[in-house]
């Protein structure tokens, strides 16, 4: 069990969302100091010159230097610029890194550094002695915590998914579909049927249910709201919804962000929060799951923490206890 | 051809959301004049004490007497309050009734009132011959306008149907899910593979595939926003996108407000008017179908209008040329 | 008075927010037709491929070709634009022109061609018989809407503005205050007490009440919302509410799209209308204004149809009926 | 200074809005137990059966039974039943009351329990040795913290502000102005140079500058967002912007919430935080001030938890440092 603020940190990245939230929460660990944080263009600015929030928070700048006195280095690039990094910048073994990007989440290593795929609710045990981390997606934590319980049954089928995501799914650079005028009162879709996450979702599943093979069919959807993921996934099932409940409550008793929710669920209680709710219904002869969860905590930042607790051995929870937004 | 503002309307439940955009549409119809709108508990008040839009534009107000000094009765009315209505208070036949309600769109009638199903994609001839139209659903509306080429070339299979709607499809009273501050920035589903209009929706498949016994799985989804209606629905499908693309132009061809893009649609495109944009997309074996509408325009009181307008001989779009809010 | 549709008119600058709501209410206005939608970077384009909520609805294309068989011409260039284009592209004086953007608000003028403020509430018999137009803010023009009865009986004080605009206000340009990320759920201010249109909005006062040299104090705050300007104004006064109410409904009695309303009145009333709604307070001994309009409409486009409509001796509501989003 | 969990606290109201944020924050305060929660209506419910984003991060349940083993306890009452409810329900005057109604703030007392107004920027000292707390205002606390220095040094004068708030400020009653179609991209204002809290603030300001008696001229706006609260004020000054900062600066340096920003600010800087930030223009001879705050938080159950602290002798920021929503 590690000591108080005895583990410090360094973030690369930092001056996007993902790294945003990460600074965020580790202000405020109690087990954790922030030893750098990394951004090339904001060198010596102030992070609340970036992120305006933490004004008042803490007098900490950016900086393009990186220090090897951490015991644990954040990856908050995107997709290809992780594995570019570490490639560019040799990091000493000791050290772990948490990457948030996709780039190492299909099984890619790196000479002397192999990723786990960190998704507690699937494998705690093997992130508990893992080095490395890949991070998951924010629709594939999202999409798999609906279907875990029935992989590990055996019971998975041909599964319909509709997923919703805030803005903030999109990241920080100005584009037409994250342009206020037009996403405000809007909806879309995207990549329909071809999400580039469905290989990540289709490789967790068939740990669990090896004998998997039928299509996750996704339809991802843009909300008219910055922070958020709804899934709604559903498949032919023999199972009595008594059956169902049982079996997700069984598979989410130890895990203390992963909730079963016997009320119908709605997107914002779980915002602005490291949670994921799972709800179940019974409709003729199919089941419906229903997961939702903050991209940015749960779907990023925050799950990207709690490896990093569960990798140093501390309380899973632990600078995860997030006050809810609600409204 | 009807001439200058020789068609007298009435309209019962004017106070409602459907009521107000009757309202809107045909104070700017070139052929209607408004001869009474309805209302028990407004009488006496100025139409735009209720609808605020309308100060400045008509001086009209509420009446709670009935005349039958009308060519046509809209009834904009709750589910079961329509036949509540016309069996209290007998209209004489030769008056047209149009109804928004549910009441008589699976085959229901009265004593010498046969209603004919309004949907002028699926039956415009048998609409420009109808006494009685029984209006469609929004949601029906706009899933069925994504699927009834593939009805008519009897190629409907197994359907997987998302559809996101604004708030004003829950009508003005007050709600805990029209509650401003737990529906900004939130999403939940209602009625999953449950909705009542399933039955509206198959009735209309199968008279164009009468063979058509397949689910129609549909996941309705309130949406952060207050108007339109996104569909997306999905099938196995030999066709190739070409072959689509060319069934569902042909299709449409002849239809004044629902078109095909070849570009990828959002909900704002129609938001306000009372057109459909229909977008089609194949991934694999799946043939992906995208629809957009207004829930209160092509969903209720614009193709309540369309439809008394092909029932009268005018052309199908007058006074629906409405401009789009576009933002 | 015109016949129809022989009126033809040129747009400069259609592919942004100005000219796309030129081209709507063009298309639907009885006595125009659009000759050319000029647009350099579009050219050959058709419009909805920019403007995609107009599919369906025209099959014009963009051009980079001006053609000068006109009778009107409307620029919705950016400021400083306008004057650049006529002085790149001269026109023929008998062509009236009508610009959009503030390079003409001030009293500048070219050779041969004088500019007519456009604010009908301000100056319609000037607008009646003006060559060209120089068409207002948007900001402007609610803030002077609520002031003009005042300012004409001489009884303007220093003035107390706060202002809200929509997203719409800052254009189609991708900045970081109009990502839907950061402006969603947000309220923020700019150029406080320094807004640039106060010259423009004092020159008319003065206009009006010569004597006028009080400060407008204008406070303008960025809404969380696409369309609309709310603007409540207030100075000390003499005037009972009575009073007051009488001299604005008497100045407005003539003016088709401007209108007081004895309620509590709400932005929504007016988007996507061409109205502008005003509402009176009197609390202990000053005198409150509200004013709202749609930024797009009676802040720019409408008004410049409507300035047309007088200019060209047509009904002053030709083809600016627009039916209210209301939700 | 005050042990671990050594402070237990009762909540009566806690089916609210207040009183659930209230919930949330004492739940991971590291110096509260929460002893009950007092709920008529809910009594026997699980607390996340009314706040459902509580759902797995607590199993306590509303109660209808009080319990006088507390040190503190906390109203969470609507205007007018804080006193009723002491009235009432006689408490022992050992357990301090700290309550979020405006029922006392104007100095009201009840035998044997004096009240002490909680705006800790105002009055700390005071705070740390009261046994009852009146807790400010959302729009009072907001508009006072951009007040207070200029009141100190006394040089406030005529003062004009805005305020602008999210829907959470009115409550969770269903209400046509809390509609969620209603509000939705709307702006309205409500209670001009009227609001009821005028007065407390005018209170607060006197007690520093006790000379002041010019009017604090206040537009309540309804914002189209549910969190957070917008004030800009200005008035005239001889202050230069430098004078004005560093008074601002100096008055703020001990307070821990409370940071003047050098750089334009925007609401969500603040919203699910305790804090208030501040920001000073100088325009001609007019000093502007903008502050904002969390309306549930800074504003009210976040403050109430502040007074708890300072009451209790804690750390003024213990169970406060809560991540900002940023997004």
């Amino acid at each position: 069990m590690a000591n108080n603020k005895n583990i410090r940190a360094g973030i690369i990245g930092g001056a996007g969302y993902g790294g945003g939230e990460m600074i965020r929460i580790l202000l405020n660990h109690p087990n954790v100091e922030i030893a750098f944080v990394h951004s090339r263009s904001n060198a010596g600015n102030p992070l609340h010159a970036v992120h305006s929030d933490l004004l008042g928070d803490t007098d900490l700048a950016f900086t393009d230097q990186l220090s090897h006195d951490i015991e644990v280095l954040f990856l908050c690039l995107g997709h290809g610029e992780a594995k570019k990094f570490l490639e560019a910048n040799p990091i000493p073994l000791n050290i772990k890194v948490i990457d948030l990007s996709q780039d190492f989440r299909l099984g890619e290593s790196l000479p002397g550094r192999e990723f786990v795929y960190g998704l507690p609710e699937l494998q705690r045990e093997k992130i508990q002695t893992a080095q490395n981390i890949a991070n998951p997606g924010c629709f594939a934590t999202t999409i798999q915590l609906g279907l875990l319980p029935l992989a590990k049954a055996g019971l998975l089928g041909e599964i319909h998914t509709t997923g919703i995501t805030g803005s903030t799914g999109a990241g920080q650079s100005l584009q037409s579909t994250t342009h206020f005028t037009w996403r405000a009162n809007n909806v879309s879709t995207y990549k329909v049927l071809a999400h580039q996450h469905l290989k990540e979702i289709r490789r967790s599943l068939q740990l669990l249910q090896p004998s998997f093979t039928e299509h996750v069919n996704f339809v991802p959807v843009r909300g008219d709201y910055p922070r958020g993921i709804w899934v709604t996934s559903y498949q032919e099932s023999d199972l009595s919804l008594e059956q169902a409940l049982q079996l997700y409550k069984t598979y989410y008793a130890t895990h203390p962000f992963t909730h079963v929710s016997e009320n119908q669920i709605d997107l914002k209680q779980v915002v602005n929060t490291n949670k994921c709710l799972v709800q179940l219904e019974k409709v003729g002869t199919k089941l419906i799951v229903h997961t939702i969860a903050d991209n940015l905590l749960k779907g990023a930042s925050g799950q990207a923490v709690q490896n990093m607790n569960l990798v140093f051995g501390l309380e899973e929870t632990a600078g995860l206890k997030l006050k809810s937004i609600v409204f």
